[in-house]
């Protein structure tokens, strides 16, 4: 029986998380729940699962919870805090880290410190403190797993495997919603159109990356620390059937490939039970339903915001931390739609253009860069306005 | 340093492990070289490999052989005792078995007998002898591995991972060369049309197989005593362009993929530097530029010979022997335009309808059955002459 604890469990990534469990209720016991506002979804988790802590972002949040739902014995924490706590502390084996964007990096941070088996669905940790993580894994002896599909197909196509034997790693994106649009419509293109994923549900911020392949960008950060690969190593393609997450290339031209339908419940499932594997109960891939499996180098007037990605991704230092903060602050600007879809990309450009590289040695340089870049994004947004 | 022993060194897969060791010079020498009956070729590859012994099938070439070719200390041998004795003598420690149809066996049986890595192309020794083979090798210690570039595939998607975590094996058709012929037209295709295989190389054999999916069948019997794999483990997809070889499902519906051109080095190159790989210098793949992989189920009414050979892999013991003897005799026949397309599966129907069931303990019994079933098959065909 492994114990697990589940930072963001009422996001896309926590409720399919939770949703694998309560397949496998025999194999794993949930410990300790950490979510940001949605305290009835959490409640109801809570009654489910029964965790022996929960978190909520709000302290007065949490006081309400701890109030109205009274249930024995259970603890209820607040704030980051309480994230880094469950993330942690001594009850769960297994941490699954899937709150959204640089909030989740503090909380990974307690649980790779700890030494628990993170299974990472919060890129952002990676990519703006991918060196900083590994070296705590290593001290701690953590075990980091890939949740994203295109990683964990990458680590399901290493498994075993020798990595001095790989040539190059290629992460398949979907090309997005406007992946055939005419280049002259992506300008007018609303919220509601980016947010129409042809594959995947996903939340907001993430689908919105989709569109414009920035989440690939901030992948291949990801991947590159985590598989420890050079950026010359690693390649992106574009496959909109999104059947096949990640193509390994090994010294001697052969490829190996991982498959699976587009759902997150088979790559959450498989950090859970590695090195094992369970049956899933999801419906199995059908190559001969899906007929043909396109794949299309990127066009790179389509995806400009891969570009910057590629140059962080090269570069390194305090510059992937920049391109994610000025990404997030963006994307939430066009969400509310104070910018259009092109603006995410005039507005990364400025933002990045002004960034000056300084030396990321601790999470304080991480969230200095960090403010810094979303003051300066919101007021590029702003003379915007 | 390696030091290989090819068994069938002048057909396809003989010169193309020649060419995979040319273009790796410092990590193998050759030191036994067998051919059938193309003394030319084979004194070109001995004047250039210069390998200590040859053998050809037939006394008279081998004297031939000896006294005109006059290589200093060069061993020339005859019949299948030289392959044998190649397959089984001191000097190798990877022996490539790539003589075709049932010849191979007793010299396959004699390198995994003495306990050799065995690069086995020749798939007819496992369909006939597959239980035999693998008792000889887990005695000896020899280790099989797959030439094929399908049950390379699998290989390669199961290193390293554990054999119980496995649900099922997919090998890839092209279809050959009628995939998309108006099945009315089936009975009046040739030779030539036969031949004229869409995407592989390879002798004339092999490639009828593949336009009838024989080939497919056979190999699906291979990797049954390969992968020690039940019979409802294993399937079939069509996949026109011959890229991906193998589809393993594993337990949890993930699945992993190999890819690699249609070109027989790269499997050939892995048996030989397995469990390394080293760059081969051959064109990679370019998944962009074939756009599309297609995926279909297979039409029984279009390969009628699948279907007996479903019957073979299910049922074991001397079926899959007859099927392989009747097969052979048959496709000689359509080649030498005694029979037509559709005459194959007619005359493999009619030979295996009077084929009787016995028992399968030793080589012996499998020469039994494979000359009763190809006297018969011959009778059958005279019939129809």
């Amino acid at each position: 029986m492994k114990t697990v604890a589940i930072l963001g469990s009422t996001g896309t990534i926590g409720r399919n998380t939770l949703d694998v469990i309560r397949r496998h209720r025999g194999a794993f016991r949930v410990v300790a729940l950490a979510a940001g506002a949605n305290s009835r979804l959490l409640e109801d988790q809570a009654r489910e699962f029964r965790p022996r802590i929960v978190s909520l972002g709000r302290p007065e949040d949490a006081a309400a919870f701890r109030r109205d739902v009274r249930l024995p014995g259970l603890k209820v924490l607040a704030g980051l805090e309480g994230a880094a706590e469950i993330g942690g502390g001594p009850e769960s084996g297994i941490v699954v880290s899937a709150i959204t964007g640089i909030a989740g990096l503090r909380p990974t941070l307690a649980a790779v410190e700890a030494g628990k088996t993170v299974a990472l669905a919060n890129k952002e940790s990676m990519v703006v403190a991918g060196p900083l993580l590994r070296r705590a894994a290593a001290r701690s002896g953590a075990a980091i797993l890939p949740v994203d599909s295109e990683h964990s197909g990458v680590f399901q196509c290493l498994n075993g495997g020798n990595r001095a034997l790989v040539k190059k790693v290629v992460l398949t994106a979907s090309g997005g919603p406007f992946f055939r649009a005419p280049l002259r419509d992506l300008r007018t293109k609303t919220v509601a159109q980016a947010l129409a994923h042809p594959r995947w549900r996903m939340g907001r911020k993430v689908t919105v990356d989709s569109a414009t392949l920035m989440n690939k960008g901030l992948e291949l950060i990801e991947a590159r620390h985590l598989f420890d690969l050079a950026p010359a190593e690693l390649g992106v393609l574009i496959h909109p059937q999104s059947l096949v997450h990640a193509l390994v290339e090994l010294r001697d031209g052969s490829v190996l490939a991982q498959l699976s339908p587009t759902d997150m419940r088979f790559p959450i499932q498989y950090a859970l039970t590695y090195p094992d594997r369970l049956p899933s109960g999801l419906a199995p891939l059908d190559l001969a339903r899906a007929r043909a499996l396109e794949f299309h180098e990127v066009e790179p007037r389509r995806y400009p915001l891969l570009g910057l990605a590629l140059e962080a991704l090269e570069e390194g230092g305090s510059l992937p931390v920049a391109l994610n903060a000025a990404n997030e602050v963006a994307v939430e600007a066009f969400l509310a739609g104070r910018i259009g879809f092109l603006g995410i990309s005039e507005v990364l450009q400025a933002a990045l253009a002004r960034h000056v590289r300084t030396a990321v040695r601790s999470l304080g340089d991480i969230f200095d860069i960090d403010r810094r870049t979303r003051e300066r994004t919101t007021r590029i947004i702003q003379r915007k306005d």
